[in-house]
């Protein structure tokens, strides 16, 4: 089954404000769940919506509790999350990196107790769509164990890249520092496949393609094997020396995923020159990417966000694919409004 | 042979300045060079010292050119590098990035049109030991394909991330966005061994640890697979957007790896807050890293930076391990002068 976008956000919206969400914030937040499935990310769009609803009727998530500045210095402002709605405040830090980054060429917010902002390319796109080029991570919780160790004491810390193109095709590179998310070796393993690369260690340290071995020693491997650990260590190192919040460690004592900081900066081209040349240069490099010969005959080489774009265009045309159950389970809640 | 770190570093100095470097310069990248070899990266120290001399004899690099600031607004900075000595130019870009932060918080330095950087952490390690954060990176010809492609069409484009810590045990992380660089390759097959993880492509494009067969089909591995080709092209992009300078295709359409950009953004923790609180938060996530469990027994958990500081201190002590006919031909040109 294929919904329209339109009735896709419009019931978000309308569940939202029913759960406490104010006007402006319900549509935000439908717009991001939304865009989310519109994309082809629907992890982190429909099928996660319900589950959030659940964890604000909890008092998980207290919908009314905004994000605020708490420092100003120069081109960067330190936020505090007050662990409202994650992607809310994710969305007002971003909006407000690119205020500074108006003044000052670049602008950072580091934003400290937030909770989970669901998927960082939203911030990513958000920027680009507003002619902004932006650098985001996020901490999370320890998933992962660092390079040399055993326990799970690094986050997956994703980070974003994202640059704008006038023709709208924007460049958005979103990739967590573990070569595959838990949900990518369950996914694996209950289709009963192999994974496409050594994706981390089994019970017995040895590297393995076997999603199950990984998801029982709980040792999945980082990008890059070294590379990517201390990736993952530098960017909680520099969210929370801004921040001056909690750490990966930190989060991965609270029990429960909350309080992340998340870094936003982001740089306004309009400052940098003339914005024609600077697309130009955008071009000349997804271009000469884009004509390299494919590995794979007929397969063409892609660049981050091209696919996303390709999904979006598809799915406003066609509406978005759904899983029949779990738009049954949105529609029962709308129902309850 | 071991050699002591002030009579490699005045060897050193003695011949730039003999070779066209002003006193200041040479004093500099004196320090750069013989820092790299005591720090342990030889390849970027006393290894590759005879041959940027003979760059330097053949007009490739002049010495007397030096970087200028073209375009100033606000945290920003655009600087021209007039294909300089890297080294020498990306050090000060590193130092006004540092003042813009003093400023600002946050500041930015894009160097565009200069020469190789050699090793990417010094200018890390030169922002910790003045207490800066620092995020850094450079573009290079292209010499990886791009994720699903065949050509080598994005570089390996080295990023750098570095955190002050008040004992001076700087945590510097230095990688290239390539699981393997050529020179390590070489190394394995010359040595007759396997690589340690897959590493790249054989010309009938299946995954391979064989070195040699890499080095043939030159399809390097990019880190995380699609991840690190991601990676790879946003940092160009952003680096060029900045410099307004040359893309990695332009560099690579040179023949010759000159006229990169290089990106400075250093960020200054007496304008975060409390120093003390910033040391203490750093050092709970190195503590926290370093706990897990080895992996390998007896053999430690050790950050990004952690080995450099302990081989500098035995280096210090001890004297640079050089290879002997190496250090000669370095004597002989002292010789000359």
């Amino acid at each position: 089954m294929r919904v329209p976008y339109e009735t896709m956000k419009e019931t978000f919206r309308e569940i939202l404000v029913h759960h406490g969400f104010d006007e402006n914030d319900a549509d935000t937040a439908a717009t991001i769940f939304a865009d989310n499935s519109l994309d082809g990310v629907y992890t982190h769009g429909l099928n996660r919506f319900p589950r959030i609803i659940g964890e604000v009727d909890k008092g998980a998530i207290n919908p009314r509790l905004k994000a605020e500045p708490v420092m100003r210095a120069g081109a960067f402002e330190r936020w505090n999350g007050h662990r409202g709605f994650g992607p809310i405040n994710a969305t007002a830090a971003m909006n407000r990196a690119m205020e500074l980054a108006s003044e000052y060429t670049v602008g950072v917010v580091a934003l400290g107790n937030n909770n989970h902002w669901l998927r960082g390319g939203t911030y990513g796109l958000q920027a680009a769509r507003k002619g902004f080029a932006a650098i985001c991570w996020s901490n999370t919780t320890g998933n992962m164990p660092p390079w040399g160790g055993k326990q799970a004491r690094i986050g997956n810390n994703p980070l974003v890249m994202a640059v704008p193109r006038k023709n709208g095709m924007h460049f958005v590179l979103d990739v967590a520092m573990s070569e595959f998310s838990y949900g990518k070796l369950e996914q694996y393993r209950l289709r009963g496949e192999k994974l496409p690369f050594i994706g981390g260690y089994d019970e017995d340290g040895n590297l393995t393609d076997d999603p199950g071995a990984i998801e029982k020693s709980r040792r999945v491997l980082p990008i890059g094997y070294h590379k990517g650990s201390g990736l993952s260590i530098a960017l909680d190192l520099i969210a929370s020396m801004l921040s001056q919040g909690n750490t990966v460690g930190d989060v991965t004592s609270f029990g429960t995923e909350t309080g992340l900081t998340q870094v936003m900066i982001a740089f306004d081209p309009e400052l940098l020159g003339d914005r024609d040349a600077t697309d130009e240069i955008i071009t000349k490099i997804l271009d000469y990417t884009a004509t390299s010969t494919p590995a794979v005959e007929g397969r063409p080489v892609l660049y981050p966000g091209e696919h996303s774009y390709m999904t979006r265009q598809d799915n406003l045309k066609n509406g978005i694919p759904v899983i029949d159950e779990v738009w049954q389970k949105v529609l029962d809640l709308s129902a309850h409004c």
